[in-house]
């Protein structure tokens, strides 16, 4: 049994005539052999206009009757869509999150994916030439209804592939595919025929809204194969994929950027042992996520410690740091919202020397100061001035001629 | 363990402001000690709103998925409203139909109750103070989501009633209570306190829109007092309850009609065995109700055959009695729209005669002509020409006294 997951998001499920698109992208699927498992989210704007509604109805809304709420938005969507598919021949069914079972932890309105019993949806599929299956939405232990988060039907959607084997899992956007770099900032952004899931995991934490990153450490993890591309048009989209040595030929496939940076220092802390875990245990705690960490070397027995926090926990950090810059007698706490991070992401950096040195080399050309760095295996990382961001990004993206088709592809 | 169900329909159900009535109603049944299983329907409209967008969608939609799409209604309702009731401190919780589980058969959109898991429900009940139950759905042995069709949910809240052996299930509404006839067309209608089982079955029957047959059936099997009082008063309602010796004081207790009537004759057909079934066969074949049915003496070997079925039903009737009467050489197919039921209901008429004799007299007093008749135990019912209906309910209103308040009362 060949089986294929297509998942459409909200804007490819928004009316009639949009559903009339994805179903011809399921009939061609089936008409190319295969079983298909289509997963729908939500009707563009209905999981907003249900959180609307409850928060009428309630200042701080149960999270499990919260869920109860706008899983039904993806239960209208399968309905109706199973419905054309029925009504065009097609031995098709729906598939809530209770029946396939996607069982979850409990953790409403953003729960993790346990398990999926694999056996019972692999009978209804030699039932049925189709399943239309909710996304995001699971149930608990205990069947009560739960969701995944936001974009979590692109999680469900590579949950669903890994645990039926599937041969691929298609995802339908409104974009054609993933890009060098934002087409919005760079009119010379090109279209990446393939991404290594590592790349592609470091585009989604920088804020590239193609795919929720949770999709793609799932995708990583069961090597599910994820082809992103548009449901209104036929070009053949970007494969999101296990990286191969032909990709390791291109040292660098993208430039990400991220705006929902702050950056924090606090100054001249005394530099002994605990200080770090002084300063980082306590917002961990509070569940803000740091993000870069740069400690400088220290003079006089005293340091600089700068990091950067998203901006909406801005404000909830320098509360805890305020208090905390007291207990570790820092001498003074600042901050600067004007900042952004600009990254080089290929996987090919792992095997070419010189990917960094050409980043710096083309900023320090413009001018633009670079305030932080940061690297990994397959990044790096820069925090600059925010009002260098375009221009940073489009600099990096001529400096590693990224607009250029490379060899391999 | 005390437990009361307390059902409210769409009208109560509607906004924030009504839910807010709801929720002192279900406040003051927890402090008369009672743990609280409250039914509730889809917010007004919203089931229809769902059915046009599935017919939008399908023109003849597939029922299995219909449901799962109408079921959203409810799951909105019990969603909001378990919201409100923990804001307000209550250990509540809502429950779906498949999580109760109400198991159904597999009739999509009109399924039939076959059991209630009330073990689950128990323990539910143990840890909450109130569950809020979506009524009008359950789920097949497959886990399928079905409902119960048109004013399901009043079937949902008397089942609930009956496997958690409550004191008591209370249907909420907009009206007070159940009346000795339609208030709209007799001022001096009464407000009932109590009426038997099989008084409201006949009353439901005549298309009196208070109750749902099939709750009423499920009531009197399992014995649950059913209370109908309104949302939105105080009024002590009326009570469905079984016979006491005390109603059979009442000689008569309602006066119910139904203008969905269409009468029928099949002229001079030949009076031999096997007619009535050449008749009434193919008309059951084709899903047709038959209500009453009256075989004139014969006259030369001939009778007239006349009969009623519902409004909606006549053409198809027609035809298809166009080619029986063909084959039983019957004279002549004539019809007739303007006609209507009125029927006099009371437990009292089994141990009281001269109920006959007084509607009758009644109806001639005002040259009323009964075309038909048809009686059982606690029912005697007219049919009449459709403009003297309101008078004749008056009529016989007032020949029975029903606006004094009896004895008993």
């Amino acid at each position: 049994m060949r089986i294929l997951v297509q998942k459409f998001g909200g804007t490819s499920v928004a009316d009639l005539t949009c559903m009339r698109q994805v179903q011809a992208k399921v009939e061609k699927a089936l008409a190319d052999g295969y079983k298909v498992v289509c997963v729908l989210s939500a009707m563009a704007g209905e999981t907003n206009r249900l959180l609307t509604l409850a928060r009428e109805w309630s200042s701080r809304p149960d999270p499990s009757e919260q869920d109860v709420l706008i899983a039904t938005g993806e239960q209208v969507s399968v309905a109706l869509f199973t419905m054309l598919l029925r009504d065009a021949g097609w031995k098709a069914r729906s598939v809530l999150g209770f029946q396939m079972p996607m069982h979850t932890d409990n953790d409403y309105g953003k729960a993790r994916i346990m398990n999926i019993d694999s056996d019972r949806l692999k009978q209804m599929l030699d039932e049925h030439e189709v399943l239309v299956a909710a996304g995001f939405q699971g149930c608990d232990e205990c069947q009560r209804i739960t969701t995944l988060g936001r974009g979590g039907s692109d999680t469900s959607a590579v949950a669903l592939a890994a645990a039926l084997e599937a041969e691929r899992c298609e995802i339908y956007t409104d974009v054609e595919g993933v890009y060098t770099t934002d087409p919005n900032l760079c009119s010379r952004a090109r279209k990446l025929d393939r991404v290594a899931y590592d790349e592609m995991l470091e585009m989604a934490s920088m804020g590239a809204k193609v795919l929720q990153i949770r999709s793609v450490e799932f995708a990583k993890k069961y090597n599910v194969p994820v082809l992103v591309r548009s449901t209104f048009s036929d070009a053949s989209g970007t494969l999101v994929t296990k990286e191969d040595p032909s990709m390791e030929e291109v040292k660098v496939s993208g430039i990400a950027y991220d705006k929902d940076q702050a950056r924090v220092t606090l100054r001249e802390v005394p530099d002994r042992p605990g200080v770090a875990a002084a300063i980082f245990g306590p917002l961990a705690d509070a569940g803000i996520l740091v993000d870069m960490i740069i400690q400088n070397v220290s003079r006089e027995g005293r340091t600089d410690m700068t990091f950067t926090v998203s901006r909406s926990d801005l404000e909830r950090a320098l509360e805890i740091l305020q208090s905390v810059a007291k207990e570790i007698e820092a001498n003074d706490l600042i901050h600067d919202l004007g900042v952004c991070k600009v990254s080089v992401i290929g996987v090919g950096m792992r095997n070419h020397s010189g990917v960094a040195g050409t980043a710096f080399r083309a900023l320090t050309a413009e001018n633009i100061n670079i305030m932080m760095i940061s690297t990994s295996e397959i990044k790096i990382s820069c925090v600059i001035e925010e009002k260098y961001l375009e221009l940073a990004v489009r600099t990096l993206h001529d400096a590693f001629e990224l607009d250029k088709q490379s060899a391999e592809d």
